[in-house]
């Protein structure tokens, strides 16, 4: 951000506004960016990228309708609110797509000090669970965290296999890194994971994901 | 819908993919297109109108962060799954701005006809359930329906607050049509309620919204 100025600044609350709510509302008026935050991968039902709150709903819809398939029992709504904060950081630190090894760089410490930024605008008991959240989905070692993390792997392999390449194409993906991507969803589930080899599998055959030998390998 | 072309049917997925899973991954691709349905509202963080996915995300968090304000108890997940699935319909239906009673009408038949070919691409048992989550987001008789339905008021206030106008500047909006919105508010937290009540006022006062007697009725 520029000039740490909050969303808010630019037409305050009126006065007369319970302080505690307030807060809350300055939290969800900042957390407005998230939708202007643009991820690597394409639409599959228009020709632009996706941005990160339209993909936090599709994977919250996903949760719901794929629970049946994780291979440990999962919560279903905490895993829902697990993928509504998952990326809530990224309102500052921008998105670092996983196939550019450069926008990787640095990205756990931008994402630090971007919660060390928006989390505290809440209530600090909000502030205190939003990051357990958060933090939760990133060590991924609860079935829910799991579980949504293989959603966050799935649903932008989906959107390559509709646009029959999308970030597949990018310079850092070929088979060896997609491949690494599709172990988050058979962690999580064997179900899932035989449909994600399938389609990495058959994106191979079709030319939209490069064999490891043809392309440019990722800088370690 | 132009010619009833199913998102998938530009990329099918490859043979060998389990029956109900690609039921399933059908009715995820296809719901993509909630992504490019845009709504009246303005955007806080940005110069461009809000669209149905990333707005079904910001219900999903404002449910999770406002839950304490409902005056009756609610499921929280429950709550959540409600506005996740609340405008899904409008894939097919598109948008109905509510301040533009020309868009409001028919709306009811085009949503019905819209779940009516949507929701028949899931396996059955999640055609019910998702068909049942629709009908109580829009009945508004439980607890949660209704506090699902307070925060879909209560987000484009604020985002018309945020934007010293937004909606409240469309022809169709006057106090009266912009107090009909707040009652929704009201009926399912009066702490909120209140909170909405000081936006419209102060929005009032500050010339963002119209009285009833300088601006256009709306059409009965």
């Amino acid at each position: 951000m520029e000039n740490n100025a909050l969303i808010v600044d630019s037409s305050p609350f009126p006065p007369g506004l319970d302080e505690r709510l307030a807060a809350q509302l300055t939290f969800i008026a900042e957390v407005d960016r998230l939708k202007t935050v643009l991820r690597a991968s394409p639409l599959a039902a228009a020709d632009r990228r996706e941005n990160d709150a339209e993909h936090s709903w599709h994977l919250a819809l996903m949760v719901m309708l794929l629970a049946e398939y994780a291979d440990e029992p999962i919560d279903v709504g905490h895993t829902m609110k697990l993928v509504i904060v998952h990326d809530l950081v990224e309102v500052y630190a921008g998105d670092s797509p996983v196939f550019d090894p450069a926008a990787v760089q640095g990205q756990r410490e931008r994402e630090a000090a971007a919660a060390g930024r928006l989390f505290p605008l809440l209530p600090e008991d909000q502030a205190r669970t939003v990051r357990e959240l958060w933090e939760e989905f990133e060590a991924g070692t609860t079935p829910e965290a799991r579980f949504g993390r293989a959603m966050d792997r799935l649903e932008p392999m989906l959107l390559n296999w509709l646009n029959r390449g999308g970030t597949w194409q990018m310079p850092g993906a070929t088979e060896g890194t997609v491949r690494a991507r599709e172990a988050g969803v058979v962690t999580a589930s064997a179900s899932l994971g035989k449909a994600a080899e399938l389609l990495v599998e058959h994106g191979l055959r079709n030319g939209w994901i490069r064999r490891d030998m043809e392309g440019v390998q990722p800088s370690s």
